[in-house]
Protein backbone atom coordinates (compact mmCIF):
# COMPACT_ATOMS: atom_id res chain seq x y z
CA UNK A 1 0.00 0.00 0.00
CA UNK A 2 1.74 2.98 -1.21
CA UNK A 3 5.08 1.42 0.18
CA UNK A 4 7.33 3.53 -2.14
CA UNK A 5 6.14 6.52 -0.49
CA UNK A 6 8.37 7.14 2.58
CA UNK A 7 7.68 10.60 2.86
CA UNK A 8 4.12 12.51 2.61
CA UNK A 9 4.14 15.92 2.48
CA UNK A 10 1.00 17.58 3.05
CA UNK A 11 0.82 21.75 2.89
CA UNK A 12 -2.34 23.20 4.89
CA UNK A 13 -3.51 21.18 7.66
CA UNK A 14 -7.55 21.81 7.42
CA UNK A 15 -10.02 19.48 7.12
CA UNK A 16 -8.90 17.74 3.77
CA UNK A 17 -5.18 17.89 4.80
CA UNK A 18 -5.55 16.34 7.90
CA UNK A 19 -8.40 13.87 6.95
CA UNK A 20 -5.32 11.94 4.31
CA UNK A 21 -2.88 11.97 7.17
CA UNK A 22 -5.35 10.38 9.41
CA UNK A 23 -7.12 7.97 6.17
CA UNK A 24 -3.64 6.54 5.42
CA UNK A 25 -2.42 5.85 8.62
CA UNK A 26 -5.73 4.11 9.64
CA UNK A 27 -5.25 1.72 6.33
CA UNK A 28 -1.93 0.64 7.10
CA UNK A 29 0.56 3.70 5.53
CA UNK A 30 4.19 3.48 7.48
CA UNK A 31 5.87 6.29 5.68
CA UNK A 32 6.19 9.55 7.27
CA UNK A 33 3.39 12.17 7.39
CA UNK A 34 5.11 15.67 7.47
CA UNK A 35 2.50 18.86 7.74
CA UNK A 36 2.65 21.78 6.56
CA UNK A 37 1.00 25.27 8.12
CA UNK A 38 0.81 28.87 8.41
CA UNK A 39 -0.79 28.60 12.01
CA UNK A 40 0.92 26.43 15.02
CA UNK A 41 -2.40 25.94 16.38
CA UNK A 42 -3.47 24.23 13.62
CA UNK A 43 -0.20 22.46 13.53
CA UNK A 44 -0.63 21.47 17.11
CA UNK A 45 -4.22 19.98 17.20
CA UNK A 46 -2.85 18.10 13.41
CA UNK A 47 -0.15 16.73 15.86
CA UNK A 48 -2.13 15.74 19.06
CA UNK A 49 -4.86 14.02 16.73
CA UNK A 50 -1.38 12.40 14.73
CA UNK A 51 -2.78 13.36 11.67
CA UNK A 52 0.71 14.44 11.19
CA UNK A 53 4.18 12.89 12.14
CA UNK A 54 5.78 16.20 12.15
CA UNK A 55 4.96 19.97 11.37
CA UNK A 56 6.73 22.61 9.40
CA UNK A 57 5.70 26.18 8.80
CA UNK A 58 8.61 26.13 5.89
CA UNK A 59 7.20 24.28 2.76
CA UNK A 60 10.30 24.29 0.93
CA UNK A 61 11.66 22.56 3.86
CA UNK A 62 8.95 20.06 4.14
CA UNK A 63 9.25 18.96 0.65
CA UNK A 64 12.65 18.46 0.71
CA UNK A 65 13.25 14.35 0.61
CA UNK A 66 9.23 13.96 0.29
CA UNK A 67 8.59 11.37 -2.43
CA UNK A 68 4.79 12.72 -2.64
CA UNK A 69 3.54 16.13 -2.13
CA UNK A 70 -0.40 17.09 -1.73
CA UNK A 71 -1.28 20.52 -1.63
CA UNK A 72 -4.77 21.17 0.36
CA UNK A 73 -4.34 25.15 1.02
CA UNK A 74 -7.80 27.36 -0.49
CA UNK A 75 -7.99 26.76 -4.34
CA UNK A 76 -6.64 30.31 -4.94
CA UNK A 77 -3.26 29.32 -2.90
CA UNK A 78 -2.83 26.28 -4.99
CA UNK A 79 -0.18 28.28 -7.67
CA UNK A 80 1.78 30.55 -5.75
CA UNK A 81 2.50 27.32 -3.09
CA UNK A 82 3.52 25.30 -6.92
CA UNK A 83 5.62 28.60 -7.47
CA UNK A 84 7.16 28.50 -4.00
CA UNK A 85 8.07 24.63 -3.82
CA UNK A 86 8.84 23.56 -7.47
CA UNK A 87 12.45 24.06 -6.97
CA UNK A 88 12.83 22.14 -3.38
CA UNK A 89 10.71 19.42 -4.69
CA UNK A 90 12.98 16.31 -5.67
CA UNK A 91 13.25 15.52 -9.14
CA UNK A 92 11.00 12.06 -8.26
CA UNK A 93 8.58 13.82 -6.11
CA UNK A 94 5.21 13.00 -7.19
CA UNK A 95 2.75 16.36 -6.94
CA UNK A 96 -0.90 16.57 -6.39
CA UNK A 97 -3.75 18.79 -5.20
CA UNK A 98 -7.21 18.94 -3.74
CA UNK A 99 -8.50 22.41 -5.34
CA UNK A 100 -12.28 22.23 -6.74
CA UNK A 101 -11.55 23.49 -9.66
CA UNK A 102 -8.75 22.71 -12.29
CA UNK A 103 -8.36 24.31 -15.34
CA UNK A 104 -5.92 27.52 -14.38
CA UNK A 105 -3.99 25.22 -11.91
CA UNK A 106 -3.63 22.17 -14.31
CA UNK A 107 -2.23 25.03 -17.17
CA UNK A 108 0.00 26.61 -15.20
CA UNK A 109 1.24 23.49 -13.60
CA UNK A 110 1.81 22.31 -17.56
CA UNK A 111 3.46 25.37 -18.44
CA UNK A 112 5.49 25.77 -15.51
CA UNK A 113 6.94 21.91 -14.21
CA UNK A 114 9.46 19.74 -15.82
CA UNK A 115 8.02 17.50 -18.39
CA UNK A 116 7.02 14.38 -18.39
CA UNK A 117 4.56 16.14 -15.53
CA UNK A 118 4.50 14.70 -12.02
CA UNK A 119 2.34 17.35 -11.09
CA UNK A 120 -1.25 15.64 -11.53
CA UNK A 121 -4.54 17.67 -10.66
CA UNK A 122 -6.71 16.27 -8.36
CA UNK A 123 -10.34 16.91 -7.23
CA UNK A 124 -11.80 14.61 -4.45
CA UNK A 125 -15.23 15.62 -4.02
CA UNK A 126 -15.49 15.08 -0.17
CA UNK A 127 -15.53 17.88 2.27
CA UNK A 128 -18.56 19.69 4.44
CA UNK A 129 -19.06 23.24 5.85
CA UNK A 130 -16.33 22.56 8.56
CA UNK A 131 -13.25 23.31 8.30
CA UNK A 132 -9.97 23.06 10.00
CA UNK A 133 -7.49 20.11 11.39
CA UNK A 134 -10.15 19.17 14.26
CA UNK A 135 -13.06 18.46 11.98
CA UNK A 136 -10.81 15.59 10.22
CA UNK A 137 -11.99 12.40 9.76
CA UNK A 138 -9.84 9.30 8.72
CA UNK A 139 -13.35 8.07 5.95
CA UNK A 140 -13.91 11.39 4.39
CA UNK A 141 -12.99 10.41 1.27
CA UNK A 142 -14.29 6.88 1.62
CA UNK A 143 -16.97 6.21 -0.74
CA UNK A 144 -16.53 9.53 -2.80
CA UNK A 145 -15.04 10.06 -6.58
CA UNK A 146 -12.37 11.68 -6.87
CA UNK A 147 -11.63 13.29 -10.50
CA UNK A 148 -7.70 13.26 -11.34
CA UNK A 149 -6.74 15.54 -14.58
CA UNK A 150 -6.49 13.33 -18.01
CA UNK A 151 -3.38 14.62 -19.75
CA UNK A 152 -1.26 13.13 -22.36
CA UNK A 153 1.87 14.98 -21.26
CA UNK A 154 1.79 13.26 -17.36
CA UNK A 155 4.61 10.66 -16.31
CA UNK A 156 2.87 7.77 -16.14
CA UNK A 157 4.51 6.68 -12.65
CA UNK A 158 2.87 10.21 -11.34
CA UNK A 159 -0.38 8.99 -12.66
CA UNK A 160 -0.47 5.75 -11.19
CA UNK A 161 0.75 7.23 -7.62
CA UNK A 162 -1.91 9.80 -7.41
CA UNK A 163 -4.47 6.87 -8.77
CA UNK A 164 -3.36 4.98 -5.87
CA UNK A 165 -3.36 7.77 -3.17
CA UNK A 166 -7.11 8.48 -3.48
CA UNK A 167 -8.10 4.99 -4.03
CA UNK A 168 -5.78 3.34 -1.21
CA UNK A 169 -8.36 6.71 1.36
CA UNK A 170 -11.71 4.67 -0.20
CA UNK A 171 -12.30 7.24 -3.27
CA UNK A 172 -13.35 5.63 -6.63
CA UNK A 173 -10.72 7.78 -8.94
CA UNK A 174 -12.34 8.98 -12.46
CA UNK A 175 -10.40 11.07 -15.07
CA UNK A 176 -11.00 14.18 -17.13
CA UNK A 177 -9.66 16.95 -19.00
CA UNK A 178 -9.92 20.49 -16.69
CA UNK A 179 -11.67 22.72 -18.42
CA UNK A 180 -14.77 20.36 -18.91
CA UNK A 181 -14.46 19.00 -15.15
CA UNK A 182 -14.55 22.90 -14.29
CA UNK A 183 -17.85 23.14 -16.56
CA UNK A 184 -19.23 19.87 -14.87
CA UNK A 185 -18.39 21.06 -11.52
CA UNK A 186 -19.88 24.71 -12.07
CA UNK A 187 -22.70 22.93 -12.40
CA UNK A 188 -23.28 20.44 -9.66
CA UNK A 189 -21.31 22.33 -6.84
CA UNK A 190 -20.52 25.90 -7.58
CA UNK A 191 -23.83 26.69 -8.88
CA UNK A 192 -25.47 25.40 -6.42
CA UNK A 193 -23.96 27.52 -3.80
CA UNK A 194 -24.66 30.74 -5.51
CA UNK A 195 -28.20 29.83 -5.58
CA UNK A 196 -28.31 28.58 -2.29
CA UNK A 197 -26.86 31.84 -1.01
CA UNK A 198 -29.11 34.29 -2.79
CA UNK A 199 -32.50 31.99 -2.05
CA UNK A 200 -31.00 32.44 1.80
CA UNK A 201 -30.89 36.16 1.26
CA UNK A 202 -34.37 36.50 0.12
CA UNK A 203 -35.24 35.94 3.88
CA UNK A 204 -32.53 38.99 4.97
CA UNK A 205 -35.58 41.11 5.40
CA UNK A 206 -37.75 39.05 7.63
CA UNK A 207 -37.57 38.96 11.29
CA UNK A 208 -38.36 36.27 13.83
CA UNK A 209 -41.84 35.65 12.53
CA UNK A 210 -40.14 34.03 9.24
CA UNK A 211 -38.73 31.17 11.62
CA UNK A 212 -42.03 29.08 11.60
CA UNK A 213 -42.35 29.23 8.25
CA UNK A 214 -38.39 27.74 7.78
CA UNK A 215 -38.68 23.83 7.32
CA UNK A 216 -36.39 20.97 6.01
CA UNK A 217 -36.77 22.36 2.57
CA UNK A 218 -35.26 25.57 3.04
CA UNK A 219 -32.75 23.89 4.90
CA UNK A 220 -31.28 21.10 2.84
CA UNK A 221 -32.15 23.54 -0.28
CA UNK A 222 -29.80 26.47 1.43
CA UNK A 223 -27.96 24.35 3.31
CA UNK A 224 -23.96 25.29 1.80
CA UNK A 225 -24.33 28.45 1.76
CA UNK A 226 -23.09 27.98 5.50
CA UNK A 227 -19.57 27.38 3.63
CA UNK A 228 -17.33 30.38 4.33
CA UNK A 229 -17.66 33.25 1.70
CA UNK A 230 -14.24 33.85 1.63
CA UNK A 231 -13.60 29.97 0.13
CA UNK A 232 -16.20 30.78 -2.32
CA UNK A 233 -15.28 33.79 -3.44
CA UNK A 234 -11.88 32.39 -4.22
CA UNK A 235 -13.93 29.29 -6.01
CA UNK A 236 -15.61 31.99 -8.17
CA UNK A 237 -12.05 33.81 -8.92
CA UNK A 238 -10.80 30.18 -9.90
CA UNK A 239 -13.36 28.90 -12.17
CA UNK A 240 -15.32 32.28 -13.61
CA UNK A 241 -16.17 31.58 -16.83
CA UNK A 242 -17.92 28.24 -16.35
CA UNK A 243 -20.15 29.80 -13.49
CA UNK A 244 -20.99 32.85 -15.33
CA UNK A 245 -22.14 30.56 -17.98
CA UNK A 246 -24.08 28.09 -15.48
CA UNK A 247 -25.93 31.53 -14.22
CA UNK A 248 -26.59 32.28 -17.41
CA UNK A 249 -28.05 29.20 -18.14
CA UNK A 250 -30.04 29.40 -14.60
CA UNK A 251 -31.39 33.28 -15.58
CA UNK A 252 -32.40 32.08 -18.72
CA UNK A 253 -34.55 29.17 -17.49
CA UNK A 254 -35.97 30.83 -14.08
CA UNK A 255 -37.23 33.83 -16.25
CA UNK A 256 -38.98 31.37 -18.52
CA UNK A 257 -40.75 29.59 -15.38
CA UNK A 258 -41.48 33.22 -14.34
CA UNK A 259 -43.54 34.46 -17.46
CA UNK A 260 -45.50 31.10 -18.29
CA UNK A 261 -46.26 31.28 -14.05
CA UNK A 262 -47.29 35.04 -14.59
CA UNK A 263 -49.05 33.95 -17.67
CA UNK A 264 -50.54 30.93 -16.07
CA UNK A 265 -49.47 28.57 -18.52
CA UNK A 266 -50.05 25.79 -16.20
CA UNK A 267 -48.78 23.07 -18.96
CA UNK A 268 -45.80 24.44 -18.93
CA UNK A 269 -45.26 25.19 -15.17
CA UNK A 270 -45.91 21.61 -14.68
CA UNK A 271 -43.36 20.78 -17.65
CA UNK A 272 -40.76 22.75 -15.75
CA UNK A 273 -41.26 20.78 -12.83
CA UNK A 274 -40.82 17.39 -14.37
CA UNK A 275 -38.02 18.42 -16.36
CA UNK A 276 -36.38 19.06 -12.96
CA UNK A 277 -37.62 16.08 -11.45
CA UNK A 278 -36.44 13.64 -14.26
CA UNK A 279 -32.82 15.09 -14.55
CA UNK A 280 -32.10 14.90 -10.66
CA UNK A 281 -32.88 11.32 -11.40
CA UNK A 282 -31.24 10.90 -14.06
CA UNK A 283 -28.08 12.51 -12.65
CA UNK A 284 -28.47 10.30 -9.03
CA UNK A 285 -29.77 7.04 -9.86
CA UNK A 286 -26.95 4.53 -9.90
CA UNK B 1 -57.34 15.56 24.71
CA UNK B 2 -59.72 16.52 22.37
CA UNK B 3 -63.05 15.47 24.40
CA UNK B 4 -65.53 17.43 22.61
CA UNK B 5 -64.73 15.37 19.47
CA UNK B 6 -66.40 12.30 18.91
CA UNK B 7 -66.57 12.16 15.08
CA UNK B 8 -63.26 13.20 13.24
CA UNK B 9 -63.61 12.79 9.55
CA UNK B 10 -60.27 12.81 7.66
CA UNK B 11 -60.95 14.22 3.77
CA UNK B 12 -57.98 12.59 1.52
CA UNK B 13 -56.25 10.05 3.27
CA UNK B 14 -52.47 10.00 2.24
CA UNK B 15 -49.54 11.10 3.99
CA UNK B 16 -50.81 14.04 5.48
CA UNK B 17 -53.98 12.74 6.19
CA UNK B 18 -53.33 9.64 7.05
CA UNK B 19 -50.72 10.74 9.70
CA UNK B 20 -53.38 12.89 11.48
CA UNK B 21 -55.39 9.55 12.17
CA UNK B 22 -52.32 7.56 13.41
CA UNK B 23 -50.74 10.77 15.39
CA UNK B 24 -54.38 11.24 16.91
CA UNK B 25 -54.69 7.38 17.96
CA UNK B 26 -51.34 6.90 19.51
CA UNK B 27 -51.66 10.15 21.71
CA UNK B 28 -55.42 8.96 23.63
CA UNK B 29 -58.05 10.05 21.36
CA UNK B 30 -61.12 7.97 21.48
CA UNK B 31 -63.34 9.33 19.23
CA UNK B 32 -64.31 7.85 15.41
CA UNK B 33 -62.02 8.61 12.72
CA UNK B 34 -63.55 8.57 9.31
CA UNK B 35 -61.68 8.88 5.86
CA UNK B 36 -62.29 9.83 2.83
CA UNK B 37 -60.98 8.56 -0.06
CA UNK B 38 -61.13 8.72 -4.39
CA UNK B 39 -59.70 5.30 -4.72
CA UNK B 40 -60.23 2.27 -2.69
CA UNK B 41 -56.90 0.84 -2.42
CA UNK B 42 -55.36 3.94 -0.78
CA UNK B 43 -58.51 4.09 2.15
CA UNK B 44 -57.88 -0.10 2.79
CA UNK B 45 -54.31 1.20 3.06
CA UNK B 46 -55.42 3.48 5.69
CA UNK B 47 -57.41 1.08 7.49
CA UNK B 48 -55.17 -1.45 7.63
CA UNK B 49 -52.77 0.89 9.22
CA UNK B 50 -55.51 1.61 11.21
CA UNK B 51 -54.80 5.84 10.30
CA UNK B 52 -59.07 5.50 10.08
CA UNK B 53 -61.62 3.61 11.55
CA UNK B 54 -63.97 3.40 8.68
CA UNK B 55 -63.92 4.49 4.79
CA UNK B 56 -66.06 6.58 2.56
CA UNK B 57 -65.86 7.80 -0.85
CA UNK B 58 -68.77 10.11 -0.59
CA UNK B 59 -67.74 13.30 1.13
CA UNK B 60 -70.65 14.56 1.96
CA UNK B 61 -72.15 11.72 3.66
CA UNK B 62 -68.71 11.27 5.66
CA UNK B 63 -69.07 14.67 7.01
CA UNK B 64 -72.53 14.38 7.85
CA UNK B 65 -72.52 14.19 11.88
CA UNK B 66 -69.00 14.85 11.87
CA UNK B 67 -67.58 17.31 14.79
CA UNK B 68 -64.31 18.44 13.33
CA UNK B 69 -63.51 17.99 9.56
CA UNK B 70 -60.01 18.38 7.95
CA UNK B 71 -59.95 18.58 4.33
CA UNK B 72 -56.27 17.35 3.51
CA UNK B 73 -56.60 16.96 -0.79
CA UNK B 74 -54.25 18.16 -3.00
CA UNK B 75 -54.62 22.30 -2.53
CA UNK B 76 -55.96 22.78 -5.72
CA UNK B 77 -58.56 20.85 -4.69
CA UNK B 78 -59.57 22.13 -0.91
CA UNK B 79 -61.82 24.83 -2.60
CA UNK B 80 -64.21 22.51 -4.56
CA UNK B 81 -64.21 20.25 -1.54
CA UNK B 82 -65.05 23.01 0.57
CA UNK B 83 -68.17 23.23 -1.53
CA UNK B 84 -69.11 20.30 -1.70
CA UNK B 85 -69.38 19.45 1.70
CA UNK B 86 -71.07 22.55 2.96
CA UNK B 87 -74.35 21.90 2.77
CA UNK B 88 -73.61 18.48 4.29
CA UNK B 89 -71.51 19.97 7.60
CA UNK B 90 -73.18 19.67 11.19
CA UNK B 91 -73.93 23.44 12.49
CA UNK B 92 -71.37 23.31 14.72
CA UNK B 93 -68.92 21.48 13.28
CA UNK B 94 -65.11 22.96 13.16
CA UNK B 95 -63.76 22.64 9.44
CA UNK B 96 -59.71 22.89 9.03
CA UNK B 97 -57.52 21.77 6.06
CA UNK B 98 -54.06 21.16 5.67
CA UNK B 99 -52.89 23.22 2.41
CA UNK B 100 -49.86 25.13 1.96
CA UNK B 101 -51.24 28.22 0.99
CA UNK B 102 -54.23 29.76 2.35
CA UNK B 103 -55.49 33.58 0.51
CA UNK B 104 -57.32 31.95 -1.55
CA UNK B 105 -58.89 29.06 0.49
CA UNK B 106 -59.46 31.59 3.46
CA UNK B 107 -60.88 34.55 1.22
CA UNK B 108 -63.42 31.37 -0.38
CA UNK B 109 -63.92 30.37 2.94
CA UNK B 110 -64.85 34.05 4.34
CA UNK B 111 -66.96 34.49 1.19
CA UNK B 112 -69.05 31.44 1.24
CA UNK B 113 -69.15 29.45 5.22
CA UNK B 114 -71.94 31.37 7.81
CA UNK B 115 -70.67 33.67 10.34
CA UNK B 116 -69.21 33.68 12.80
CA UNK B 117 -66.86 31.02 10.63
CA UNK B 118 -66.44 27.66 11.83
CA UNK B 119 -63.81 27.12 8.80
CA UNK B 120 -60.76 28.13 10.12
CA UNK B 121 -57.18 27.54 7.74
CA UNK B 122 -54.29 25.41 8.58
CA UNK B 123 -51.01 24.75 6.94
CA UNK B 124 -48.84 22.34 9.08
CA UNK B 125 -45.38 22.71 8.22
CA UNK B 126 -44.29 19.20 7.71
CA UNK B 127 -44.39 16.57 5.33
CA UNK B 128 -41.93 14.81 2.83
CA UNK B 129 -41.19 13.83 -0.84
CA UNK B 130 -43.16 10.61 -0.52
CA UNK B 131 -46.70 10.56 -0.73
CA UNK B 132 -49.58 7.52 -0.06
CA UNK B 133 -50.82 6.74 3.35
CA UNK B 134 -48.25 4.32 3.77
CA UNK B 135 -46.03 6.57 4.14
CA UNK B 136 -48.04 8.11 7.13
CA UNK B 137 -46.18 8.31 10.61
CA UNK B 138 -48.02 9.04 14.74
CA UNK B 139 -45.08 11.56 14.50
CA UNK B 140 -45.24 13.15 11.53
CA UNK B 141 -45.81 16.63 12.95
CA UNK B 142 -43.84 16.21 16.28
CA UNK B 143 -41.99 19.44 16.62
CA UNK B 144 -43.20 21.05 13.84
CA UNK B 145 -44.86 24.69 13.51
CA UNK B 146 -48.61 24.96 11.98
CA UNK B 147 -49.80 28.22 11.00
CA UNK B 148 -53.40 29.25 11.33
CA UNK B 149 -55.22 31.84 10.10
CA UNK B 150 -55.62 35.04 12.00
CA UNK B 151 -59.40 36.50 11.28
CA UNK B 152 -61.55 38.44 13.48
CA UNK B 153 -64.49 36.91 12.16
CA UNK B 154 -63.70 33.13 13.46
CA UNK B 155 -65.40 31.77 16.11
CA UNK B 156 -63.57 31.60 19.10
CA UNK B 157 -64.46 28.15 19.53
CA UNK B 158 -63.71 26.98 15.82
CA UNK B 159 -60.28 28.04 16.36
CA UNK B 160 -59.38 26.86 20.08
CA UNK B 161 -60.66 23.13 18.60
CA UNK B 162 -58.10 23.98 15.41
CA UNK B 163 -55.11 25.00 17.61
CA UNK B 164 -55.84 22.40 19.89
CA UNK B 165 -55.78 19.70 17.10
CA UNK B 166 -52.51 20.64 16.02
CA UNK B 167 -50.85 21.02 19.85
CA UNK B 168 -52.22 17.82 19.99
CA UNK B 169 -50.36 16.07 17.47
CA UNK B 170 -46.86 17.77 19.10
CA UNK B 171 -47.11 20.87 16.53
CA UNK B 172 -46.69 24.42 17.34
CA UNK B 173 -49.40 26.37 16.47
CA UNK B 174 -48.88 30.72 15.42
CA UNK B 175 -51.51 33.09 14.14
CA UNK B 176 -50.65 34.61 10.65
CA UNK B 177 -53.31 36.09 8.13
CA UNK B 178 -53.52 34.35 4.93
CA UNK B 179 -51.41 36.62 2.61
CA UNK B 180 -48.61 37.54 5.12
CA UNK B 181 -48.42 33.36 5.14
CA UNK B 182 -48.41 32.90 1.76
CA UNK B 183 -45.72 35.65 1.22
CA UNK B 184 -43.78 33.69 3.30
CA UNK B 185 -43.98 30.43 2.12
CA UNK B 186 -43.25 31.56 -1.30
CA UNK B 187 -39.65 32.26 -0.05
CA UNK B 188 -39.43 29.52 2.68
CA UNK B 189 -40.72 26.73 0.37
CA UNK B 190 -41.78 27.48 -2.91
CA UNK B 191 -39.12 29.50 -4.16
CA UNK B 192 -36.45 26.99 -3.29
CA UNK B 193 -38.28 24.20 -4.91
CA UNK B 194 -39.00 26.21 -8.08
CA UNK B 195 -34.40 26.76 -7.87
CA UNK B 196 -34.18 23.57 -7.46
CA UNK B 197 -35.70 22.27 -9.99
CA UNK B 198 -34.47 24.90 -12.53
CA UNK B 199 -30.88 23.51 -10.87
CA UNK B 200 -31.36 20.00 -11.39
CA UNK B 201 -31.92 20.73 -15.36
CA UNK B 202 -29.19 22.37 -15.57
CA UNK B 203 -27.75 18.54 -16.07
CA UNK B 204 -30.06 17.72 -18.64
CA UNK B 205 -27.86 17.23 -21.28
CA UNK B 206 -25.26 15.47 -19.65
CA UNK B 207 -24.50 11.97 -19.76
CA UNK B 208 -23.46 9.24 -16.92
CA UNK B 209 -19.79 11.30 -16.93
CA UNK B 210 -21.78 13.99 -14.63
CA UNK B 211 -22.36 11.24 -11.59
CA UNK B 212 -18.68 11.38 -10.17
CA UNK B 213 -19.11 15.51 -10.38
CA UNK B 214 -22.69 14.99 -8.29
CA UNK B 215 -21.93 15.05 -4.15
CA UNK B 216 -23.84 15.93 -1.17
CA UNK B 217 -23.94 19.88 -1.69
CA UNK B 218 -26.03 18.88 -5.34
CA UNK B 219 -28.32 15.99 -3.78
CA UNK B 220 -29.42 18.87 -0.59
CA UNK B 221 -29.75 21.22 -2.76
CA UNK B 222 -32.06 20.02 -5.59
CA UNK B 223 -33.75 17.40 -2.99
CA UNK B 224 -36.93 19.31 -2.78
CA UNK B 225 -36.69 19.15 -7.04
CA UNK B 226 -38.07 15.16 -6.32
CA UNK B 227 -41.39 16.56 -5.41
CA UNK B 228 -44.50 15.30 -7.83
CA UNK B 229 -44.72 18.16 -10.59
CA UNK B 230 -48.52 18.33 -10.60
CA UNK B 231 -48.30 18.75 -7.08
CA UNK B 232 -46.02 21.93 -6.90
CA UNK B 233 -47.65 23.22 -10.73
CA UNK B 234 -51.34 23.20 -7.91
CA UNK B 235 -48.84 25.13 -5.40
CA UNK B 236 -47.74 27.56 -8.24
CA UNK B 237 -51.48 28.10 -8.87
CA UNK B 238 -52.50 28.81 -5.84
CA UNK B 239 -49.89 31.07 -4.97
CA UNK B 240 -49.20 32.73 -8.46
CA UNK B 241 -48.68 36.47 -7.34
CA UNK B 242 -46.02 35.66 -4.10
CA UNK B 243 -44.06 33.28 -5.95
CA UNK B 244 -43.91 35.53 -9.48
CA UNK B 245 -42.70 38.29 -6.93
CA UNK B 246 -40.25 36.08 -5.27
CA UNK B 247 -39.16 35.06 -8.64
CA UNK B 248 -38.50 38.27 -9.31
CA UNK B 249 -36.30 39.11 -6.22
CA UNK B 250 -33.89 35.96 -7.20
CA UNK B 251 -33.45 36.97 -10.42
CA UNK B 252 -32.63 40.46 -9.32
CA UNK B 253 -30.06 38.55 -7.22
CA UNK B 254 -28.33 36.43 -9.31
CA UNK B 255 -28.21 38.69 -12.19
CA UNK B 256 -26.08 41.10 -9.98
CA UNK B 257 -24.12 38.22 -8.23
CA UNK B 258 -23.76 37.49 -12.04
CA UNK B 259 -22.36 41.14 -13.10
CA UNK B 260 -20.07 41.27 -10.13
CA UNK B 261 -18.46 37.79 -10.97
CA UNK B 262 -18.20 38.81 -15.17
CA UNK B 263 -16.34 41.80 -14.29
CA UNK B 264 -14.13 40.23 -11.48
CA UNK B 265 -15.23 42.76 -8.88
CA UNK B 266 -14.38 40.09 -5.74
CA UNK B 267 -15.30 42.03 -2.74
CA UNK B 268 -18.72 42.23 -4.21
CA UNK B 269 -18.65 38.63 -4.66
CA UNK B 270 -17.82 37.74 -1.29
CA UNK B 271 -20.37 39.95 0.36
CA UNK B 272 -22.92 38.04 -1.48
CA UNK B 273 -21.77 35.34 -0.29
CA UNK B 274 -21.53 36.84 3.17
CA UNK B 275 -24.94 37.82 2.79
CA UNK B 276 -26.71 34.62 2.60
CA UNK B 277 -24.11 32.89 5.32
CA UNK B 278 -25.65 35.69 7.39
CA UNK B 279 -29.55 35.98 6.49
CA UNK B 280 -29.88 32.16 6.58
CA UNK B 281 -28.11 31.91 9.78
CA UNK B 282 -30.61 34.71 11.43
CA UNK B 283 -33.55 32.50 9.49
CA UNK B 284 -32.51 29.22 11.60
CA UNK B 285 -30.97 30.76 15.03
CA UNK B 286 -33.38 29.09 17.87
Amino acid sequence: MMDQVRILTVVGVGLLGGSIGLGLKKRGFRGQVRGVGRRTTSLDTALDMKAIDSAYTDASAAVSGADLVVICTPAALVIPKLDEIRAACEPHAVITDVASTKGDICAHAAATWPHPRRFVGSHPMAGSEKFGPEHAVPDLYEGSFTIIEHCARLAPEARQMVTELWQTLGSTVVEHEPLRHDECVARTSHLPHVAASALAQLLAGYGHDIRPFVGKGFRDTTRVAGGRPEIWRDICATNRDAIVAATDDLLRRLETFRDHLSDGEWEAVEAFFDAGHAARHKALES
